[in-house]
């Protein structure tokens, strides 16, 4: 199996480049900081990926348009790529979806499609094969991957005596490519991704040293909405060859690292990205410049208040 | 009376870069981007002009230490640069500042003695004689109003097509840095101020054309605690050069646009670094890419939670 390179991540960083904010890096405390991909303009990292996926777009697919499945994120990621290059998009989400993210999408212009947690992926094939689009997955495959990959070189670049680097593991897509520039350019510094211990599939996986699946519905269980899915074949030979450990945080863990966040870096954070604020602030880590890749903050203002209040 | 001058906020812009966080413009909507100056590692843009006016001071003068006095931010940042450049800090803050800004300002290393909201000048003289330390000013000092210009500066290099700067009103030292960079460089952009209903002091001097006095307790009653300051001499002769119009908005605006930044861009902030969206999303403005400057984001979290809620 082909990895994506140090290479393709340049490479994407180069196409990305007009399109994403490059975030800066926020002290937190004295050894953490966060690198706060919640204010792309979409709210979350996934603009990366899906800009660059998208402009690998031959042109002649281009009109016939692009399809992507999601928790949220990605559909927001792809729409807002899609109006950028001028295409039509079609976005399935699961019925769980907070309406938030499904109104941004829209807002995009993008078509949106609600079903069943467990069919996206069937429907979008079916829009796939109707109108003879693009499938943009959101993780399992190179381009997305090689995007994400774009927040490693960023973080080596602003802060070279990066000792670890903390990264939310759902998919896969964000610590696959974080990891691959991370390891390229710094050997020495440690990737450690979280995940919540009610879906810690992948956790299983790393220490099995093969795939491990959960059901759905158990993954489901976690406030981290976008934190919800599992690894491909592709991302996990990724985090296999990259990735040092995978460490996991409780529910009350990641609403407190949500008002940690806001309250001394003045991000609004979603459950999925305070995950590895949550690991710093309640698990042993090696010392040394940390930093933590708060991955997106779209979160529904009634819950930020509960978690605030 | 000598105004700040462009060099002077290049010279300035130099002296801070390693201290200060570059903020990004992030998009509100089509015509509209923040500029995030929450994110600065005290949480407010005041870390510019108290690096640069610390970063100036001789350095026989250094061990007998810095005072300053201030509704909060101000506090914090000259605390921070005091302890960036090694120097000793005491700060005066009135009764009502927020106690996360007192706390904040502890953590930097500081004494802080608190006072009658009337008191806050007097205290700080005393300080100065006994010690024979340097006084920092909140705002009425051209090394600060060079420091604080540094974000016009960067918004014309971030966004050089910019028509418009909303930036809120207090005691005038950022829109005078601001608006002295912005129509340096861009002489055909118009730099607007906004400030609170309830303290629009300089709005009624700006139309009198000349300082306008409200009572202290009036100005206090607004929600915006950072902008119950008055314009000087020297930042209203830069308003009067330099700015096109002064406008205000009210209490309710002010929560509204609170919600609205976190909503949209993912960002913390206070009601005085609100109140250039709430003019923004409730006043006819002119055409063409607006920016709207969000000075802070010290906010109690349960006064954010109220808000979001």
């Amino acid at each position: 199996m082909r990895l994506v390179t140090l290479e393709d991540i340049h490479a994407a960083a180069a196409a990305i480049a007009p399109h994403v904010v490059h975030t800066p890096l926020l002290p937190f405390d004295s050894s953490l900081w966060i690198k706060p991909e919640c204010l792309q303009p979409i709210g979350a990292f996934k603009q990366r990926g899906a800009v660059n996926a998208l402009s690998r777009i031959p042109s002649e697919a281009r009109a016939r348009g692009v399809v992507a499945y999601s928790s949220g994120n990605h559909a927001q990621a792809v729409a807002h790529a899609a109006k950028l290059l001028g295409m039509p998009a079609a976005i399935v989400v699961p019925s769980n979806t907070p309406q938030l993210k499904i109104d941004a999408t829209l807002a995009w212009g993008a078509e949106v499609f609600v079903v069943g947690i467990t069919e996206r992926e069937s429907r979008a094939y079916e829009l796939v094969e109707e109108r003879g689009a693009t499938l943009i997955p959101p993780f399992d495959h190179p381009d997305v991957i090689a995007g994400q990959g774009t927040i490693g070189l960023e973080i080596c670049a602003d802060l070279p005596e990066v000792a670890t680097v903390l990264v939310p593991v759902s998919g896969g897509g964000l610590i696959s490519g974080v990891a691959t520039a991370v390891k390229s350019l710094r050997p020495n510094a440690r990737v450690i991704g979280v995940e919540p211990e009610l879906a810690a599939d992948t956790a299983a996986s790393f220490a099995a040293g093969s795939l491990t699946r959960w059901d759905a519905h158990d993954r489901a269980r976690t406030i981290a909405d976008g934190l919800r899915a599992e690894p491909s074949e592709l991302t996990f030979a990724h985090i296999r060859e990259h990735v040092d450990d995978i460490i996991t945080v409780t529910e009350d863990e990641i609403r407190s690292a949500i008002k940690e966040i806001a309250r001394r870096t003045r991000v609004v954070s979603e459950p999925s990205g305070a995950v590895p604020v949550a690991a710093y602030l309640n698990r042993s880590l090696p010392a040394g410049p940390t930093v933590a890749v708060v991955s997106g903050g779209n979160i529904e203002p009634a819950l930020l208040a509960s978690i605030l209040g």
